[in-house]
């Protein structure tokens, strides 16, 4: 493999950021000059290669041995993990947009709207770099699975098969409406000069609809307590605490960026061939069971897995044990 | 009747704010000195007498034959209506800490955390005042039903029934998320000068919340439309659509108030004697059917309806024919 001078190597991950071709021309018009796509490709070397995406959180760093909480999706992706990295090689990016080492904006630039179809083609000139021709599979959550189902639309030759989780064609108009609101509460909080307490507030309503109501009466049952003469109910310090540290180690633009970007996504499902594992979460807020349903029919080669969680639209990160079935098809046929 | 001097009589209501007692002690602590209650009786003068009571932007006009947008219920209640007032006497009130002509919080003044049990001790100190014995029943939704569950808990003998809709002896950990983001945006827009705003985008928020996701996927199906380079989703639109509207018409202060007091609710339903309709609507997002079941179990005397509507949390506004013969029971013996 051809380094490019960016690029760096551990024991078990190499690791770069790629000077993408000149000039990406964008789905939903205008362009990115020079753009930059950070990436991490991790587990055995031999293995076949799967892409891992995750929400719109997510970063290339996907599992890391030394430093397992660094991953993204540590629960679930390493060696021995449901998706097991002593079977398959893991390659991770930074989304475009995103708060990692891609292209991204930044305050009071203009960016332009990104689409799932514009990281599906970073992705493909990533493949190019590396000189990989064909993928074992893209394994997308949430944000990630829809830029899996772009990536098949467009690229069907360089991928074997799709495993798509919490994600469908398009987004829920109810999911879009929690989104809205967020995205107004950072531009609102921005204009106020005072972003990163926007982007708190917006993790906040995020979390509360990426976790279902059962698992909230479960854990957030108690008392509120008074606090500066005012009373502070359970979940709201949960949610609050959660919406700080994401203020801390996140962008308000790129979040506006990607949150966005969800919103926009609409693929044609008859167009995307490529065998296709669905995986749908009933408690999910987010995604209806109902779309992923609909979805599975549009889609000429799929199947589709209902699991129920108290995770809800996070259950990507937390069920290992009921995901690592749906994984097998990933590896060699001589293996499973 | 001993009109006190604020009271006014029109041709089909009477209608008053009321002195309440010099000092109301409050649930939580503290007291309100000197209080005022705000208050309107409309329907058949020899009819037997119903309270009806909404969410937390309900007030007195229940319903009002000369404007008749200009009653909160006005769908639902009135002559002829599923609540047929030439067949029982509405009496509505503006809740203590709303935004209508009771005593409230003003901008940046002090004001006590409010519970329902403080409410149903304001409605029965006009009861008082109106020598009104004992109410034929109270039919109260949202925060309506909390205040009913508080009021029979509290004035057993004051009421012969109660028919709460959407609303349970507690809120849900998940709706209290809901709520405390909306808080945190109201006071966080506060903190910028700039309440009002926050209170557009805490009600957007709050609409998504009251609505079902299959009434929002059967409305906001189209393309975002773009404005000022960026794009705005046909549910975006609606939702600050509604916020501004709120906005122009609501004070902040008053929405954190009763907000809270949703979240504060907690009534000892193993208490309440009182025989209890409740009507749960499986759409519901805010208050879970599985709540109102086991509200129902915990009660003495209830019997449980269950409704499908897409409206959600508001189907109490909208679902006049299927809450009709929920409303019988207030009719007289006689004439039901």
């Amino acid at each position: 493999m051809n380094l490019a001078p960016l690029e760096s190597f551990s024991a078990d991950a190499l690791e770069g950021v790629l000077h993408l071709p000149a000039r990406l021309s964008l789905h939903h018009g205008g362009s990115l000059t020079q753009p930059l796509l950070g990436w991490r490709l991790a587990g055995r070397a031999d293995a076949p290669i799967v892409v891992a995406l995750g929400g719109i959180s997510a970063h290339r760093r996907v599992f890391d041995l030394q430093q397992p909480r660094e991953g993204w999706w540590h629960e679930v992706v390493g060696p021995a993990h449901s998706l097991d990295t002593e079977r398959v090689r893991v390659l991770g990016i930074d989304y475009l947009g995103g708060s990692g080492q891609s292209s991204a904006p930044v305050a009071d630039g203009v960016f332009p709207s990104l689409s799932s179809y514009d990281q599906a083609q970073a992705l493909c000139q990533l493949l190019d770099h590396l000189k990989i021709a064909r993928l074992r599979a893209i394994v997308g959550a949430s944000y990630g699975g829809m830029v899996a189902l772009a990536f098949a639309e467009r690229f069907p030759t360089r991928v074997e098969k799709l495993i798509v989780i919490s994600a469908a064609d398009r987004a829920h108009p109810m999911a879009t409406a929690w989104r809205s609101v967020q995205r107004r509460i950072v531009r609102f909080a921005h204009s106020c000069g005072r972003a990163p307490e926007g982007l708190e507030l917006a993790r906040a309503l995020a979390m509360a609809t990426y976790r279902s109501p059962d698992e909230f009466a479960l854990r957030f049952g108690d008392q509120a307590r008074q606090s500066d003469g005012r009373f502070v109910f359970p979940v709201e310090d949960y949610l609050f605490a959660r919406g700080r540290d994401y203020a801390a180690r996140y962008r308000p633009e790129s979040f506006l960026c990607l949150s966005e970007s969800i919103d926009l996504h609409a693929v044609d499902a008859s167009r995307i061939a490529t065998p296709t594992d669905l995986v749908a979460v009933r408690e999910d807020q987010l995604v209806p069971v109902a779309d992923m349903r609909a979805l599975a029919l549009k889609l000429p080669c799929a199947r589709l897995l209902e699991l129920s969680s108290p995770h809800g639209h996070d259950a990507f990160l937390k069920e290992a044990a009921a995901l690592k079935p749906v994984f097998s098809s990933c590896y060699g046929v001589h293996e499973s």
